[in-house]
């Protein structure tokens, strides 16, 4: 079983380019059965692909008592490895509080924040996460009750930036079947089984009754469809990208698209310039589908000569960060004062009744 | 609630421009709440439209005792509504027998030659058909669980060839809630609630369950990803067509594609490339995301200098309806003769524990 899961990781890595001769890596260790595996595992595949592991990670979320606990766990897993370990407390509670949103939310960032920064104090190239094929399917599940589309579909990437995920081609039965036969120890985190969070329903309910009814293959074909998905949404923002270079104009602070040409192209490629002029003032705030819409509806509205008086009035439309409106035959993306730009927001957020599925968690690494 | 139904199918029948001035129309007309709302609303934004109903059809599927009262029911309807009336009896379930395939495919496709002949007598340029947003969920769900990908997402089309589908934005809560209201008959089948069939297990569970715990919304975010999901694979497909002129060549009667050229294509291109390419020879047998990754694999593997005896043994897979083989840098599909490409259809279709979600069903109409 072990020689298997060496055999998996060693194809994953090699297929997707995770690991390359030379690179450092650090292991994110939450403690969980997924990240202990890749701590027992990773340093192997990478020693044989020339890289090396250089520390663990491991950040406390003080959420849970047994906090503390798992920290020690983590520790004690390096001595016992002989690697070198990196821990940081954060109250995650606070910052979602201070930040607005989920604590799932709030604990990937940070989280995500302190294993970068783990990766430059010891000149790491790869930072390894223990996202597992089932973590895929959950993702692409989610993304997809909350109406993602197919980008959403692409689910979790082997590899963004420095972050590679070398258990995504594996199991989460495979991993526990491996620890068990192994009789490796590893942390149990209650809160995996809340059913108040949306992607532990998924889990623990909807992927159960579709292998179920459905057929056991049904992670591995959502995992499938995430693999097609994303090299679907790769070409496509790429082409999207291209276009928009000519296409998408600053000038004086804001952001011209001619009408004309916008239209004349193909609705997958429009929908997309859209959205990418769109998140160039929104600041990182949330840009959706309803936005798009949107303007693509105010660039197809007849243009009408303008009144004196009356004129533009109807031709405007507040959208996160920004207003945009029609004008001379063009979309002119303007961005606005904060205050302005805060109501937008509320306004923008096309579905609060779904805010929930917005935090779309990467899993429990 | 008239108003607004007629409104939305108005809206609907305008931007994908199911209904032109000077159209002829027939109506599938099962009996079910679907087709007889269709039938009540379909008249009057036909004509609003400058189009014409000049007929319903109904198809006896005698797969149910009441399959008779079913098709008397749906004769009064055109009496009371003053349309002509035609209807048809097949054996659904010998032809399913016959073509080795569910009950559902071989009524879908029964259902569907019968339609085109009406059209064809009477002169019809259209075909509608009832399938709702609530068809559109399930779709999208029963492929991404079978593994279609980004394509399968795309659901059902508004229009295909001469079909249909005015009421695909229509919920099935607000047909059922306006036949309620106007106290309008129509036929209950009792095989929609046999959830033995994947759909309805989709329709009456799996649905309910994402709506109670995941939000109301579910239906039309599904639906809106099916959207997105269209205008992509419109474009891909698009891009990939072109791509073939240049890069399939047809000599000899077998298919040749240049490995360099074809790995140098975008993986989203890359792979429909090839799917269009099996798709010459396989007559009609499926094509899936397996066969096409076999096809890329063959053109990764590195070309041997072919040692006498030995030669290409390794470099030669058999997929549907064609044996592919790799040779001087070039991929060649070469038909066979249909008994070696029965075997090969065995061998090809790659999970025959879904077999039974093969049968992507259309709805009810």
């Amino acid at each position: 079983v072990r020689d298997l899961l060496l055999a998996r990781i060693r194809e994953t890595c090699q297929r997707e380019g995770l690991l390359t001769p030379g690179d450092r890596v650090i292991i994110g260790l939450s403690g969980g059965p997924d990240s202990v595996t890749l701590t027992h595992l990773l340093p192997e595949v990478a020693r044989e692909l020339g890289a090396d592991v250089v520390a663990l990670a491991h950040l406390n979320h003080q959420l849970r008592p047994e906090a503390g606990e798992d920290e020690a766990f983590c520790a004690a897993l390096a001595t016992r490895l002989d690697l070198p370990f990196e821990s940081d407390r954060v109250d995650v509670r606070a910052e979602a509080a201070r930040t607005r949103t989920s604590l799932e939310d709030a604990g990937r960032t940070v989280r995500y924040a302190f294993l970068e920064a783990v990766a430059v104090r010891r000149g790491a190239t790869r930072i390894a996460v223990a996202h597992t094929l089932n973590d895929q399917a959950e993702t692409v599940l989610l993304r997809l009750c909350r109406g993602a589309g197919p980008t959403g579909l692409a689910g979790i990437y082997p590899r963004a930036g420095l972050v590679i995920r070398p258990l995504l081609d594996v199991r989460r039965a495979e991993v526990e079947a491996w620890l068990a036969a192994e009789r490796l120890a590893f942390r149990d985190d209650p809160t995996n089984r809340d059913l108040s969070i949306p992607r532990n329903r998924i889990r623990h309910e909807l992927l159960p009754y579709l292998a179920r009814h459905v057929g056991e293959g049904v992670v591995a074909l959502l995992a499938r469809s995430a693999v097609i998905a994303r090299e679907d949404a790769d070409y496509l923002e790429h082409v999207a990208t291209e276009t928009s270079h000519s296409l998408v104009l600053a000038r004086e602070g804001r952001t011209v698209v001619e009408v004309s040409a916008l239209l004349a192209l193909p609705p997958a490629i429009g929908r997309r310039v859209v959205r990418m002029a769109l998140q160039r003032h929104a600041g990182g705030r949330f840009v959706g589908f309803d936005h798009v819409e949107a303007v693509l509806a105010l660039g197809r509205e007849p243009e009408r000569a303008s009144a004196p008086g009356a004129a533009g009035a109807a031709k405007m439309i507040d959208l996160p960060g920004q207003r945009v409106k029609r004008s001379m035959g063009r979309l002119v993306f303007e961005p606005v004062a904060p205050d302005t730009a805060r109501a937008g927001r509320r306004r923008g957020r096309p579905r609060p009744s779904l805010a929930g599925f917005s935090g779309i968690g990467t899993g429990d690494a």
